[in-house]
């Protein structure tokens, strides 16, 4: 049995977070710098950015976590500390303060930061601000820690849920930010994930791959894969429960069903704040030849410009629906394609056999004017399926982004 | 020598064009019939979308061509004859109403449509429209038939040169439209070129090809391939040139670069004139270890999501350059790369070696407040080089994708 919970990364025994404005921001009610901490040295996985352009603090991450083990995450907003001659020294001495402060060592932290690429970035405010971040670490701070890691983002995005292993209730708890820039290939945006399950290193790796490929590398906002996606996650065991040490096992499969579960309450988060929007697109492919095929459309038809346009304007253009799926790389029959729109409001189908249906302009504006739309895509090619998330596109994405260094 | 000449595609010799209302669209002050005809059978080539879903004019024109001789072009815009169950009857259906009002073969004509996926295309207004299209035809009706192929084109777009071949005045014509759903993929949107050159069907395709590639394959708007692009082209050797019929010569060399000067305008003219777009972005690669990594760095930049809404707000974001480069798939250091952004209003360099610079911020933001931007990026990996346009992306884009179909 899975039951959410509240908490985000404090969920799970062991963990304290806090999150503080420490000066990288001029606007002080805004908070800039986030720490989790874990009570004992915790199993530590990662996945990364496949952009070539890689911030510094990936690669100090990339580092750290060489040997499976990391005991703190600290992560900045503000500037994402990529491009800058002297990135990398930075990045370091984030993880220095860190250790400093809480003892932990520096070669045992998880670091991130996010915001504007190539302005350089300053010790200075994280070297005043991380005494009294350290100090407030509590049990109840994962909020705190997810609101300092917000850029652009409107929604603060955490989730938790509780399951069990060998009768031994476990939780896992995670909390990310995202708005722009998202497009993630074999990685996301930053995600922090925590659990108190014992799981080794490889296998919590291998676990959080499978789930990051179906959950977060399935959002697209505007296509842009950014230079600093990470999805990290420390297991540290303090639930008492028997260790995850076999693939395959039923335990196994109960974690990974947990973790997708939270990874996708997150992801569905950060298609639905994606910058500027209005409404979350879902879109699920079903009946694809593989799942390689059922992912490429479900994603190419989510992440279309001229789609997320027509969703902004409530418009049933479902020819760019096929349109997207045809240029998505996926194999598929254009003669066998249906699709219907769905929202709360009701559904309609609008393509049968790659060719249009009659249908009422007005139920599917009533439809299409929710928040949340449904594109139901079958192939009719197989029994693969897979579900992408992401958003219209509005005005004010555009104004986000016109001037988004002021 | 190269001379650009008036006339569009009604430039070189033995060739017809119009452009009439003839009702497809219900805004009567809008033509949206085009016929070009030759006045004797012309060797003929033409490049299609890669997307899987393609209009059912293209499977026409693909069947027409198969011989390498066509003597026709027609056109309609308002509906894309796409997603249709009937499709290919009625593409084939406008193809034989060319053969009844101007005798010219059903088999020699190629057809397109632009405009609406997947709203059945009715014969009725073609039939009624063709006699006074047929009749209308004349030496200078270049400009009717690029105006009644537009759909959301705000600027006409024909272009036309004379070169020497042999001693001989030969001409190439072209007229295109394209405006969003651009994003080529092999071959982009509509495009009609003419010269009365005398070229093999085989040497014309190779030669249109090595074009498109460079030329037309080399602009996006919004990452969309449309379902319904083509370029194609029609020599029919009334000049009295010399026939081309070798691949290398210097005949064909002055060929190629004459026919790549008037596609580079045309491709200009659609990215300029890209969807809700202010500004033009031209952004060139130099120092690529080839051809191929330097065309997939120029586009990834020139499509980018965000650095578009970054020329739109006048921003010199140069770090979503850095971000777009590093996921483009090319080869390239990222610790090499140079970007200097410039216009009319002159230029200033922002980055190098992948590290920011001190510049101005009122000396770019004025800079990037022209209507043409160039953005420059050196590699320092090899000598190769590619050029890609675009444009920026503005509230005008989403307005008019909103509700596009009203």
């Amino acid at each position: 049995m899975i039951f959410w919970q509240e908490g985000g990364v404090c969920a799970p025994k062991g963990f304290k977070a806090n999150g503080v404005h420490c000066g990288i921001r001029k606007n002080k009610s805004k908070k800039d710098l986030a720490l989790i901490v874990s009570q004992v040295p915790a199993a530590a996985a990662a996945v990364y950015t496949t952009n070539l352009v890689k911030g510094a603090p990936i690669l100090v991450t990339q580092e750290n976590l060489s040997n499976g083990t990391a005991q703190a995450m600290v992560c900045n907003s503000g500037n994402a500390n990529t491009c800058n001659a002297n990135g990398v020294e930075i990045a370091q001495g984030m993880c220095r303060l860190v250790e400093e402060t809480t003892g932990i060592s520096a070669s045992d932290v998880i670091v991130a930061s996010t915001g504007v690429i190539g302005q350089p970035l300053s010790l200075e405010p994280i070297a005043s601000g991380m005494p009294s971040l350290a100090q407030g670490l509590h049990d109840h701070g994962s909020r705190e820690a997810a609101y300092a890691i917000m850029t652009t983002d409107t929604i603060l995005k955490e989730a938790a849920l509780s399951f069990q292993i060998g009768g031994v209730t476990c939780s896992i708890g995670g909390i990310c930010k995202g708005s722009g820039m998202i497009h993630p290939n074999m990685a996301t945006m930053l995600a922090f994930l925590t659990t108190d399950a014992a799981v080794s290193p490889s296998l919590l790796q291998k676990a959080l791959k499978e789930t990051v490929n179906e959950t977060f590398n399935m959002i697209s906002v505007d296509g842009d894969t950014s230079t600093n996606d990470m999805v990290s996650m420390m297991a540290n065991g303090m639930s008492g429960a028997p260790a995850i040490e076999t693939d395959g096992t039923p335990e196994y499969k109960t974690f990974v069903t947990a973790l997708k579960y939270v990874c996708t309450a997150l992801s569905r988060d950060i298609a639905k704040d994606g910058e500027g929007a209005t409404r979350l697109i879902k879109c699920t492919v079903t009946g694809a030849a593989s799942a390689a095929d059922a992912q490429k459309a479900a994603r190419s038809v989510a992440s279309s410009t001229l789609l997320k346009a027509a969703v902004f304007g409530a418009d049933a253009n479902w020819g760019r629906v096929l349109c997207a799926l045809g240029y998505s790389g996926a194999s598929l029959d254009p003669h066998k394609v249906d699709v219907t729109f769905g929202s709360l409001a009701g559904s309609v189908q609008v393509c049968k056999n790659g060719s249009g249906l009659d249908f009422s302009e007005e139920t599917a504006k009533e439809i299409l004017l929710a928040d949340e739309i449904a594109i139901e895509i079958t192939l009719h090619d197989g029994a693969a399926s897979a579900t992408a998330w992401g958003c219209d596109l509005t005005y004010d994405y555009v104004h986000i982004n016109g001037d988004y260094r002021s």
